[in-house]
């Protein structure tokens, strides 16, 4: 079984520790979390074990009447992999402590590529993590891009990639963020993050990236353009993109028009908390003009890379190959439609 | 002077009739309506002729106690030139009406391009207008992107444009509109309409467009991508945009993020009805990479045909030729910040 410690317990860590929970060849150590809140307390009814991020707020969870395992340290000790889920910035704080304990660690997208060895998408470069100390499972929407673009670039070979990123201002439950009734170029400069980060992945691919922000919470959408070498039908691309199991090509049978109604549909199968781990593409965009492919796909922002974590601990310990821990991870947790 | 008569006196049409009453070539004879709401009310305050589009209801108005001129058929046959802002569809209805006055009739861009011999952008193809009895002056959408297309690909030659429109989904006093908290591939299949529309300014010109709708109001977004046959530098790119009349390239400096700040902007330089007239495009987005052109443009879905419906009366009489025209639309109603 593989020891697995999560430390950070918000929107990513408690998705994580659900996923890791209910995979056969995983135990759950514990989860680290830095206040006794909403979400402490059902970690704590979950019976995850629970540690204090910062020790000397130890106090705050016993005042809270919410008994408390030890603090970070420990967990990092009992385990044979963290996942680091703290919010963007506190993963780098967190490196030295890793390392202290000859603990393998994974981040989140919203750490710099160079602060680790290798950044990671399960379809792309599953291998490549492979004994590494420092690995960056990447953010939302490279995920996204990286599972479409991984197949599209074996087949065919892509030319160029152009996508513009319509993205949701924030999650539901932030609700500080903006914009209301309002439509952002963001950043307004080229290129977004976005086709540099996609470069971690795939450093040889050429792609631009334009970014917005809109008021919405739900989902990313994307309009994805791919020039690419072999030219297929949309037909074939329909085959060939169905086939991946990360993948969900949306029927137009079911009239499903955005990311309202997809949630409905999520909702509808029982998934945890409305979640949605794959792209959703839908299926009559995917179109062909001359050799440019064009379609719309949205991206589950809480959620899509939930999976990628789980294949990301079996990765750096050298415990499955790609096939074999994607497949183990999807039937575990219920992965496609 | 050109008499000028406007049927439908809703988004367009009011501001058409502002525009039309403030050139000196032009007498406005009158603005026909269908019922007598607040608009009819501002119209009659303004010391606008008010008729009634619908002649059977012409107790309605005055029931409203609102002086009515006449009927629609009185200011069609009064008229020179009528510009119809009627509603989508029902140009069409009227087309016969003003074939039997002999009076040529502007329509708007929610008409089929087939119902008229001309479809119509100042900028692009002004001339072509000249004797015709039907003209379309294209939608808000369309004329933001022949306004920027026609000087690159005179200046640069267009191989190929790839458009993301993310649309507001109705305007501020389109209450019943959505969508509220999502973003919709809107057409999910593609083109969306822009692109074929695109082709009646722009026959031979290859360009591909998808839409969307998210929940704004203010203004719609383009992502642009333009690949050009002689490649140029972002800065004679942003030199070449910024000689246009119609094109306002917004500068870094005033740290103009989205669709509210440039309203306010526009509000703040005394615009009626807050109204820009002009593409407003980012210049800090204006970028090359390789022979791909890059932007962002906002478009005021409310405004930016009313000097294009202008011109597009001179040009039906022959009255002017393109330069001119624009110069005295513009410097008439204030065009250009």
């Amino acid at each position: 079984m593989i020891r697995v410690g999560i430390n950070g317990y918000g929107t990513i860590g408690k998705r994580v520790a659900d996923a890791v929970a209910a995979q056969d060849d995983m135990e759950l150590v514990g989860v680290a979390k830095t206040r006794p809140n909403f979400e402490a307390e059902t970690a704590v009814s979950k019976g995850y074990p629970l540690y204090a991020a910062i020790e000397e707020r130890l106090p705050l969870f016993e005042d809270a009447g919410i008994d408390v395992a030890g603090g970070v340290e420990d967990l990092v000790e009992a385990s044979d992999v963290v996942v680091d889920a703290c919010p963007s910035g506190i993963g780098a704080e967190n490196k030295s402590m890793y390392d202290e304990y000859d603990t393998p660690a994974l981040y989140q997208g919203g750490e710099d590529a160079d602060l680790v060895d290798v950044s990671f998408n399960a379809r792309s470069n599953f291998a490549e993590a492979e004994g590494a100390d420092h690995v960056r499972v990447v953010s939302c929407n490279t995920t996204g891009l990286s599972r479409l673009l991984a197949p599209l670039q074996e087949e065919y070979g892509v030319k160029k990639a152009r996508v513009t990123l319509v993205r949701r201002g924030g999650d539901p439950g932030q609700t500080g963020r903006g914009p209301i009734n309002d439509i952002l170029p963001n950043p307004v400069t080229l290129p977004s993050h976005h086709g540099p980060d996609v470069n971690t992945i795939f450093p040889d691919l050429n792609i631009d990236t334009l970014g917005m922000k809109v008021p919405a919470t739900l989902m990313h959408t994307h309009s994805v353009n791919v020039q690419l070498e072999a030219v297929p039908t949309a037909e074939e691309v329909r085959e060939l993109l169905g086939a991946e199991s990360r993948l969900f090509l949306v029927p137009e049978k079911y009239a499903i028009d955005g990311a309202g109604k997809l949630k409905e549909f999520a909702m509808d199968h029982g998934r945890p908390r409305a979640d949605i781990w794959e792209n959703c593409i839908w299926d009559q965009s995917i179109s062909m003009e001359d050799d440019d492919l064009y379609l719309f796909q949205a991206i589950h922002q809480e959620s899509d890379v939930v999976p990628e974590n789980v294949d990301a601990i079996r990765a750096v310990l050298g415990a499955a190959d790609r096939e074999e821990s994607m497949t183990r991870t999807d039937d575990a947790m219920g992965v496609g439609f």
